[in-house]
């Protein structure tokens, strides 16, 4: 997984049947999990984040997983909410 | 997902049968989310995009989850279309 | 899916038996697909492409879905052939 | 798979409910596999692995595999402590 | 797929008891499918490879097809033995 921060939203009326009533977030890749290379990504939520919340996301195949229905055409998934930034010990 | 503007097509006659009367749209990765890794890539649609078009891309095997089949060959189905680039909203 | 040219080949005697039968083809992938991040991949063939051919390839699981049996133990399948580099159509 | 060393944890209360009782374990790549590309990742724990053990990750739907039930919406699984840096034999 | 030689081992006692009895082999990719972005990884063997080889690993969920059992927790699996460095064939 990888954590980030939902910096946007991204409106879309003409999509797949099967993602009408989920929100589009724009999550922003936390630094220490960026390494350069993943910048932002467009996820989907299933816990009730909303703009300005630190999250986890699960990418991939374990995407539709977190969804209530197994063939939900989304690749990454917001599955948590990091209770506060200081809850991310990194030993540096 | 990703983000991005559909800038071309591509034609191949000799193709997998069950890739008939598929469009092969080029995708090029918005900026935004495009951290100089995606560049561009080849997506079939379902939602009717169209050369132009902003959309909204799911990639590996949430691609399947958006065609008729769930046995279709592809890693990138365009699922949304963008309703307006100010649709986009990320708090920089 | 990403599109490149069939550049090289592979001889692999020793291998999974259910890949027995099958040609090993280096793929080089296209530069605007390529974005420095890709390189070359080694995919099985599907449509009787050979070197020199500008294919499309399938990447990840959807790969299996182009194979004879759905439990081929590969992660790349060339699943079309472009039928000419004009056919690339894309708007700068 | 991938090398890494459990540098961290995260605290997530509101998470989907198929993750509680799950550690949140941060994996910083071992640098021989770090390529400069995977940086951090945030992986479950299936071994007992904790702060500071050198650990095997399994990623994407592979990671699933190694949980309790195969539809844990996750993509980043430890399997496997490694006993001692010397057990990283790697001829240069 | 990618190809790579196998330049080391890793040893792990504690880990998911479906991977016990397997070898872990560190691969390094080759230069020609590096592209500067997978540096190494961490496979298992399906076909008898060992240091020294120069193999063809199948990425992501088909790695767990080239296994005995297909519910095995790995992404990476060696699925061929390249005969000779000399069969790698790539036109520049």
């Amino acid at each position: 997984m990888v954590v980030g921060k939902v910096v946007g939203t991204i409106v879309s009326t003409r999509k797949d049947p099967k993602l009408i009533g989920n929100k589009f977030l724009v999550v922003d890749i936390y630094e220490k999990f960026d390494n350069g290379n993943k910048g932002k990504i467009l996820a989907i939520d299933s816990v009730g984040a909303g703009v300005g919340d630190l999250v986890i996301v699960t990418l991939g195949s374990a995407a539709r997983f977190a969804c209530d229905t197994p063939d939900m055409p989304v690749d990454a998934t917001i599955v948590g909410i990091v209770d506060d930034e200081k809850d991310i010990r990194i030993n540096s």
